[in-house]
């Protein structure tokens, strides 16, 4: 059989997530928790599904949780969605993000994406026919470069691929950025997909949104999760906001896909967002401890900690300690320290020659934070 | 913005669904149950929910689970499959087909399908870039011409899609037709989709599976669905069985469209499979019961009644009550006497002219079949 992605093999997340059971290691490679979500949320799952509804809900997501989404924009954004026609409920973010190429992309469309990306962009252009052009972003600050930006733009190129917080590195756009993405493509029949899975864990207050831009937002489609704001990543619940014409065509694909998401599920996280408002608003801080308690815990090690504004996610500079690639360096953590770690270098096309990184995931208890940092402290 | 997907609209589904709604009618249009499912499920689900893991199962499917699908598909059918290569979970049997069509069908390539057919396959062969050839079926007993069929293999036949028992006319295919499918693909580089959402639902003794082809299932995926084997369509929790190099392929697509699905829902359903293995023995004659109670209400008709051998869906030729189309004739149910049903004419490209058909659900509660057969007979 001929493949049609003959250049993908298993994600990075999955194989890490493996070597790290297969030797007992602790996993700050794949992201999640490890940690339960609110006993609260538990519990409203558990009631809606011993007696509610476990038939499909409507196509676009049950009704009472797009509301509830139309709030939580609301109450964040001071943005008023049209819960109709601009809010779709998605089998996750992932789903919502290849809904949205396939809906937009077609076959030579140009599709420009900012390095290191997270890994199922260019495969669901790739499957669409389009093609990625590349803006790389390097560290410590991971800020885009509009001139190379604008030196991509052609008659061809049909989407931008965005994501703030910014995984793996923990960046976050600004204001700036936004204003320099819109005049580039303002005059230009070019849409935007802005990956903000992370829209409620960032620590500057500089960070920006799609949906506090009035111009660009009538472009975009804009995706998060659940799964990263209330610790459940294994319910694949994740939502859309797109202007009513964008929303038509992404939900032509949804509907083909996946057609709904699991009915209980989306009934517990409307009650939940409904009875407890204000749990979103604690995320931020409830995150900035952890990064502050790795980030302290590792301040005596020979690693250099990158600056980390957003996301669950630390990357560390070990050219201090190895001349090893990223890639050989994660597996020598593994095999001799019991750390798994997600090498930065697998999320570029082309990774900048002269990086060291490696990136790792604090949504996890302290005490699992603490001993993973004493045991990257004792590398030798 | 151009849509990729000019001719499609909302689905038949979500549109009845909706009218059913709105005038209070009685929805038989849209399958899915009105009953609830086992009891001993949903506690197992609860229990997964509140003691359980809530993180990203394997983008494989919880290997429990996959094990125990392994045995069901061994009690069925007899055959023995490789749980690591050959058995992957999905976000339901859409996801399962869409992931499919996507990794196989390239730009150019023609798929082959059987009028009626249901209505996500083209629009994912469209955004493929693939081309759909069609053999039709007509009623009253919808047997696949293999002579047609054969007269549409071109050197870009690549995939051809199979529903058995199908939807929307309940009709099994025979074990000649897997052989003559066989014969007709053998000594050509094409691969078979076989939709078999309503496996453990047929009424005939000679219905078939490609599980127990021992040809074709080297050449095919075979997808189902707990949604449908379960009584709980929203939950979305489906599978697809196909060889190692074929699953290699599928995997690329799926891991990249939603990576998992729902951790709990899915460790429930590998408990009650694991706990009542007999369950899905006892679903046919669950529904045949109700298939008989609707028809037995609905003797004294002016419906006539066609055969139905699989699937939970009864097809009803009108042509003694009315000229108007089927869509005509579906409105006029719903607001004259609050029934809403399918027209079949909408899961063909070109219906034939003569067929006067509606599809008529009948996994609800028999109080239900027997108040809207009720209806159906005082039709003026
Ligand atoms: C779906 S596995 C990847 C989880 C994640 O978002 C990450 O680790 O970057
Ligand atoms: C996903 S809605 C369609 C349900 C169904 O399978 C049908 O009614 O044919």
């Amino acid at each position: 059989i001929v493949s049609k992605l003959p250049t993908v093999g298993t994600t990075i997340f999955t194989k890490m997530s493996a070597l790290a059971m297969e030797k007992g290691a602790i996993n700050l490679s794949q992201g999640f928790p490890d940690f339960p979500p609110d006993s609260r949320l538990l519990q409203r799952a558990s009631n809606a599904l011993l007696t509610g509804n476990n038939q499909y809900s409507p196509m676009t997501g049950l009704p009472i949780l797009r509301e509830a989404i139309a709030g939580l924009i609301d109450r964040h954004y001071d943005r008023k969605v049209n819960v109709l026609d601009e809010v779709t409920v998605t089998s996750g973010a992932s789903e919502a993000i290849f809904d949205t190429i396939a809906a937009l992309v077609r076959q030579g469309d140009e599709v420009i994406l900012f390095d290191p990306a997270y890994d199922l962009y260019e495969p669901a252009v790739t499957l669409a026919g389009g093609v990625c052009r590349r803006v790389v972003l390097t560290a410590p600050d991971f800020r885009p470069d509009w001139n190379a930006f604008e030196a991509l733009l052609t008659d061809k190129t049909r989407l931008v691929l965005m994501n703030t917080p910014h995984n793996p590195t923990g960046s976050c756009w600004l204001a700036e950025d936004l204003d320099s993405l819109w005049q580039a493509i303002s005059s230009r029949d070019i849409y935007v997909l802005s990956d903000e899975v992370y829209e409620f864990i960032h620590f500057s207050t500089n960070a920006v949104s799609i949906h506090k831009h009035e111009k660009l937002r009538e472009r975009s489609f804009v995706v998060s999760s659940f799964g990263k704001s209330f610790h459940l990543t294994g319910w694949k619940v994740g939502y859309v906001i797109a202007p009513a014409a964008l929303t038509v065509e992404l939900r032509k694909v949804h509907q083909f896909i996946t057609f709904c998401t699991a009915t209980p599920l989306q009934q517990a996280l409307a009650e939940h967002l409904n009875e407890c408002p204000e749990e979103s608003q604690k995320l931020a801080a409830f995150y900035q401890q952890k990064r502050d308690v790795l980030r302290g815990a590792l301040a005596g090690s020979r690693f250099k900690l990158l600056p980390c504004e957003g996301t669950y996610f630390q990357l560390l500079d070990y050219s201090d300690i190895s001349d090893l690639d990223d890639v050989a360096f994660c597996e020598k953590l593994v095999d001799q320290i019991g750390i798994a770690a997600i090498p930065v270098s697998v999320f570029y096309q082309d990774a900048p020659k002269n990086q060291r990184l490696i990136r790792l995931c604090f949504a996890k208890e302290e005490s699992t934070l603490i001993e993973a940092a004493r045991k990257l402290c004792g590398l030798s």
